[in-house]
């Protein structure tokens, strides 16, 4: 059987896992406060370029979303995204067991724009009734988007100026941020992130960690953030597993390395796909590529070849989704490529 | 430097690095539905004779804590606790955070017993405005409590008792259950808890994981329960962290046994104490020690080994806590000896 | 000054005063235990057809909506609504303050029908990723809707067989409920409402009364109802305000009397409307209209009447609403319609 | 049947059902922007010699407790309380349902003494654990207490002082503010209050309103409070309501007289009582008073007086209480004296 299901079906990278074996007896203090989480927080503040930030690990991408949500939204607000975005859908209703609402806005692409977010923001402000709804604090983008697609440093900077002249917050899930840095078609860098967010992570459970979120505070968290953090139940005891981890991974450009594999894969086999004659549901540059399969096909394939179903498409095809990894070998994509 | 500080200041047990080590490259699906989880599961039925028993694996133990007590009150209960409960006092109001109150009960010694608490569940519903107060939904123990004290098979059979008279769940706080059942002193078995409680867990963060605590609904858990740890931020994508953790420590009684390391050096060092003439805030059989130290001494030793302050005892003396661990060396409790 | 603002400006009919005034003396239980509440609660309960009904008194609509979806769903269940729903929009959040999300559905003047709600059930249920999902646990309608629109029997009827198809159950907002009960339009009266809803309430706020809305649980309300009225802040001391102001608004089928002015009084401004060749957004047959006026008119209409912003139209007209209450005069109508 | 129950068995004042008649059909905002809401406010500050304050309205005492809690505190933060306060014990878990801790300090006589809270903040800030710990962010306090006890100026003045230096807010509920107010034995003047809390509300549901508590901010109340009231579902549609309640009550000094009346028949009866040799469990000022009953006797006289019972005192003795109200006549009081 092929695996093109997700990219978080493996264990960890073996650096990782090395690293951690052989730091396993070494006694350090708990909860982030060990040099190893230290090291990885300065390694990251590097990348970024923003060596005041503040740099915190937690365990995974909905807990992220909670925390970060939960802890920066004042009372009575809510957090814009896409209609797509994983905290509006696959969350379980994380935000809202915080008290927030999510406020859904249309998007293309997985992508919300300046202009669509800049109308919500004045319609909201010019209605005389807006004490009565949910104040709009914070925008929430994945990049990638849940489609693959990115925003290009240009989008990125209209949106961050339109948050900032509403004075809302820009936060920038980056579950699979490692992929988006890496693609060929993407012009930004964590330090033009660092620049446009407020506040971000950068995702380890999809790029090579066994577990792990790095959210960075470019300038400042939320006063007392670590109790806050506690308080949601996601405070680690043994902060070193996350640590040494980031650690590992911002050593060398491991993480980028790694998950430039997933690219150069997922490129490989679009390449495969668009020789074949296969339909793609949309343009997206990074691991993941979503194709219309004819029933009949996707069914006879499904034998051989784990795969995500995505969506009807019409009576006769349905969207799937591949998705390669930083652990995808090449030669797993050729085999896919002898079946299509 | 001596370390005894606390019982989660190293990473893991080596067989359990190893095996993350070797099943790394294995694709395997998320969320705990991997057959290394299934195993673990299936081991821990076992052990406790529950061959029903619904068991979920979580990160750490205030996060368990919340997750277990939010998911099985009802809207309008509390979870009764001693007042010096984990979750009464260290937990950053992780369990308000989920709505509900902590009604903390005097305690002795950590602990909480059958009379104190049919007392309280009695005034309460002889109260005749009892509609306007928290009802009761819980009582939440900890065993080996935050005293290191423990249970009688008999105080727990007639605390249960109790909880099923007045229908209240019991929830056995385990994080470090592994200590109270490799202890002489303890007539209570994994299927004795399974038979008393109605959730319990036994927890890895502090015997052996890198983390991780293991869930057990004896009878069945709540429905969706799934769905409630996902809302909670405390679903990991890659279950097979944690699976494949139990799954080493249930493997050739590995928890008991690296457990037992533990509490052999506790009574060493105990035996120690005791022969030099200290003495102790109470008598505690499993892997922490509470010994009154005359300042004097406790700076001088301070300097040498990390422990734990505990409380001001007199003008002149602190409660100070010791405490080994599964990875405890006999020779680091003979190199503390030869200090003391 | 004319005021057609909206169906609050007011205070309370006057019997209501008169009952409020002449019984004040009266030593009463707290809470709604008084035998004025316990009238009330009756005289319901016989013009719902229901004598097994629960009944309780709330002080006003958003609350109503966030003690009874609050207290019904289950902690990883969510709220169905209509995306123009007072819940989804105007409540500054209240639902999500309670932890719940709404899951908001694409609406017809104001209205959810029946195929629309069964496509979304089915599509949840059909993910096999649902459990990562808000699960829907009710649905919520108004009747009359925000946009005065009204459900007939059937489409209630439908509706019904959908959420009890689906185990979700049916809460209907009633806060203008007396003005869709008024309407010739209508075939639905209160005994088909108790029929096909499980939770709906009967409002008072906006229908003469100084505040209120009672509540009926056809069936039977969540266990422990009042404690979670108290612990969301909504149980008032002299439950006396409420019950005696019910009582009177079902003595002598006044509060279909004086919502019957209301919907007069709105008839014979439509028909003003219509004769001078005014048109609506819509047609809705209570107390609420929508027209869509001409700028320049509306701002010369603004100097002599009260009545309500609704939406932009296009570059030269707008949507403003004018709202009859069981407190209008034929007089105010005639003159306003003079100034038409 | 005479009735000493509570100070809550009333409807209103005459005064104030007369003007809420009076004023029925006139046409006002809602929410409390109608002009008598702005009267009574206005009148208020005066009262309290504070012309900058922020007056809102809102309906009881368990709503007003946690929209103040609710909105004032952070996150991470709990409230400190007298362990026998309102807001630890009667209010069904209003307070935690916000997601806060409540803080329990042992109390005297339903007191909290400023050498207690130093302590206590003293000690939470020694304690280097204490990220892991609810923070306290608030003193709640009730004068009169629920031991009808009062604070005096010095008390409240070192208090307040305690509560600045730690930069904690110090909240009053006065939900029977009046019946302080009125003592002889009170040296605290309403200026008094607004100079050292942060908020506190001057109750109406017991003092004379039908509902109603009114919130003081003496310097500045939390932004977007208004929002936070209603997302708590406490924002009233008809303000007025509560808004003529008060500018009744702040008419002429009638909230301070009715108070008076209170306080003189508790003071006869108290005579009473001491005049027949009966206990009292505590000496209390204001319109409470518990009396240590003969189980006989407090048998004997249930069936002629309506009171409460407090607690068990002995085998053959029991504590209960007897509360005035602003409706007491002194008529009734030599009544019930004639019974004892």
């Amino acid at each position: 059987m092929l695996y093109f299901e997700n990219d978080y079906s493996e264990g960890a990278h073996g650096a990782i896992l090395e690293k951690l074996t052989k730091t396993s007896m070494e006694k350090l203090p708990g909860y982030g406060a060990d040099h190893y989480s230290e090291s990885a927080r300065e390694k990251i503040r590097l990348s970024c370029g923003c060596p005041g930030a503040e740099v915190y690990f937690l365990m995974g991408g909905t807990q992220t979303n909670a925390v970060v949500i939960g802890s920066m939204l004042r009372r009575f607000e809510g957090v814009i995204a896409a209609s797509t975005g994983h905290v509006s859908v696959h969350e379980a209703g994380a935000v809202e067991y915080t008290g927030h609402k999510v406020l859904e806005l249309p998007q293309k692409e997985g992508k919300i724009d300046a202009g669509t977010l800049k109308d919500y923001l004045q319609n909201f402000y010019g209605d005389e009734n807006h004490e009565h709804m949910v104040f709009p604090g914070m925008l929430y983008l994945s990049h990638p988007t849940e489609y693959g697609t990115l925003y290009t440093r240009q989008e990125l900077e209209e949106i961050s100026r339109v948050c900032r002249s509403y004075e809302i917050s820009l936060f920038l899930d980056g579950a699979r941020l490692g992929y988006g840095l890496a693609c060929r078609e993407s012009d930004l860098d964590l330090a033009d992130i660092a620049r446009f967010a407020d506040v971000f992570y950068i995702g380890g459970t999809k790029v090579g960690a066994l577990c792990g979120e790095a959210v960075v505070f470019p300038e400042k968290a939320p006063a007392h953030f670590l109790t806050m953090v506690k308080q949601q139940g996601a405070l680690l005891a043994k902060g070193r597993l996350l640590g040494i981890q980031f650690d590992v991974l911002f050593t060398d450009d491991l993480y980028r390395k790694i998950a430039g594999n997933a690219i150069e894969a997922a490129d490989r086999l679009r390449g495969i796909f668009r020789e074949k004659g296969y339909r793609f549901l949309l343009d997206s540059p990074t691991n993941q590529i979503f194709v219309i399969l004819e029933n009949k096909k996707m069914k006879e394939l499904g034998e051989k070849v784990v795969f995500s179903f995505w969506e009807k498409y019409d009576d006769s095809h349905t969207v799937v989704r591949f998705a390669t990894s930083w652990a995808t070998s090449m030669d797993e994509v050729e085999q896919l490529g002898r079946l299509l």
